[in-house]
């Protein structure tokens, strides 16, 4: 590990996170919810959506984009679907509520879906999807944002990055948790290529102003992102952008649908939808170990979770592909990285511990691992 | 148009389709729909799931593979969940019965889903996920079938290439469609491309036999078909094994639970889920032209079809790459080939009219087009 880079212990930098969100006006509720969202990222190696987002929070609760107090309103409660009002607070406050409506509608329901909309930046969807496969059920979660990238074959900015996220509940083995942006990388990897001075990026990573693909680094924009797997990945955001931004009745496309004056590229507002699974529902009857009634109770439902187990173990008995160190189930490395970062300390750079330092400073606070 | 190509008149197709089917014993009902579900996909262009499959059902039939009348029986039914089976009889058969079940049942709970289990072939999955959208629901699909694709770093076959569609509602744009294979292409694109002695074949089609990406044609393996977008493609993937395979109690990884006998790569039982949601669910209180109640009602469900309308004009009107003929939303092509191909008839190779007028004659039909 280089001299700069600073391992630090997951508790200390919650406490840190907690205390300058408390210094501007976030109530302690929801503080240790928006920290828990953002060091949990950090443990899980996801540092894009870690710690390192507290600046942007701080500059935009400064700004009047973000509100401090989080007041979530229900819009629509049809029971088995809900649509929320975020109120234009932080978005990990509006989805930790969401999703464990979710989660207790699914319950009851079999099956739920609950939108929110006037919401702001999440953090990773992994936090909300783990949330209710550890609780049992299958999770999806869609989430749109500012027009940063054109659809597949255009150059007009009209979708965001457009994150799409599942999980699935397990028995012995860690759950499985998937979440992706739907363009191949984040905009910010073609920026960082660029001030490395890189002579190429991969091939699928961004195209050039005119749309066409390049591995010339210069050449390549990053307001021209390419999708995943090409215009099957666009398929896939514009899912995305049906669900968290149509139907969470929240912006979409060019439409902008918030009591929020920043539009388009510079968007705070974001929707999203969570739709959640009671797999005991699907149980045959007579099975569940223990149970044989197949009524849908603990017994029945690890039906489910078994044979997900089961997936995991088959993928794992996977031949290895000549140089792959062999299969990895979506959120393995992920789960692994937590283990290690728990132990061991987050391993933060030397300028994020400045930028943390400021922000502490600033709220009266010492200074990190001080 | 080239000589070996012949233009069939669609209802003429499809009268020789369920002429074909009745001789096998299939009940006139379910020989309209299967007969329905090809005709559809040959007029959309999706030339691998039209009437090329009558040969393939013919001999499965035949085998004792298929069984000729479809008996669906309820496994489960919790309002808003329902678990079939599909007797293996033909997956179009229990594919309209689940399709209209998760219709009918979104409308009364908001979001429904309903799975199949111990089903075959379905056609393409656009059938189905178009079909909902059409009743004004947001519908999508999982399926998964027989184990020809190793995971992502894997050598292991274990996964089918695992179909997954979705399906928006519109006013007045046709639906939007989406409807793919979780690989690249299908293993017969490779096959193909070797047969005509092609060079190389695009990058991300396929992997050697030891799993390394490969773009010469005979090095390629269409036993180890890539995932589109890598392993984010897989995680889709992943997902529809999930659904299709775990939650519908059907056959999933190396697991075959079937009264078939036919197993892994051999495997024709195949699962499937439809979850299907009442947008309506979703509008604002005091929305929906003409309704201002926001109550649920046409007017209401008006407002997501218009938002979707609306997104599909933003696409349209976004500036093209430079070498695009403008931005596509899934399904548009298919749209356009519809229409062409039922004024002007479906094209047919000389070997596959040779292939229908056959099983034609052994049914005591006359060939097409005589």
């Amino acid at each position: 590990m280089g001299d700069d880079i600073r391992l630090i212990d997951a508790e200390v930098l919650r406490a840190q996170l907690v205390g300058v969100l408390d210094h501007h006006g976030v109530p302690a509720e929801q503080a240790a919810i928006v920290a828990d969202s953002l060091v949990e990222a950090d443990l899980r190696g996801v540092d894009s959506h870690g710690c390192n987002l507290l600046a942007l929070y701080v500059a935009r609760m400064q700004a009047g984009d973000l509100r401090a107090v989080t007041e979530v309103s229900t819009v629509r409660d049809d029971g088995s679907t809900v649509l929320l009002d975020g109120g234009l607070g932080f978005g990990q406050v509006a989805g930790r509520i969401a999703i464990d409506l979710a989660i207790e509608r699914a319950r009851v329901h079999g099956l739920a879906a609950v939108a929110v909309r006037e919401s702001t930046h999440l953090g990773a969807l992994a936090y909300y999807t783990m949330r209710a496969a550890e609780a049992g059920l299958i999770a999806l979660a869609f989430q749109n944002g500012p027009t940063i990238v054109p659809p597949f074959g255009g150059l007009t900015q009209i979708f965001s990055t457009n994150p799409f996220s599942y999980a699935l509940p397990t028995l012995d083995e860690p759950v499985v948790v998937y979440d992706i942006a739907t363009t191949t990388v984040a905009g910010n990897k073609v920026i960082l290529a660029k001030k490395r001075g890189d002579a190429t990026i991969p091939e699928g990573w961004a195209n050039d102003e005119d749309g066409n693909p390049t591995t010339d680094t210069q050449r390549a924009s990053p307001m021209h992102l390419q999708w995943f797997g090409g215009h099957k990945g666009y398929g896939i955001a514009l899912l995305v952008e049906a669900m968290a931004g149509a139907l969470a009745r929240s912006c979409f496309g060019r439409t902008e649908r918030s009591a929020a004056t920043a539009a388009g590229r510079d968007r705070v507002a974001k929707g999203y939808v969570f739709i959640t699974i009671d797999p005991s529902r699907f149980s045959l009857p007579g099975s569940g170990a223990g149970s044989g009634d197949g009524s849908g109770d603990g017994s029945a439902a690890d039906d489910y979770r078994r044979d997900i187990d089961t997936l995991v173990r088959d993928l794992h008995d996977c031949e290895p592909s000549v140089g792959s160190a062999g299969v990895l189930v979506p959120g393995e490395l992920e789960h692994r990285r937590r283990a290690q970062r728990l132990a061991e300390g987050i391993p933060l750079s030397a300028g994020l511990v400045a930028e943390l330092d400021l922000l502490a400073s600033a709220a009266g606070l010492r200074a990190l691992g001080s």
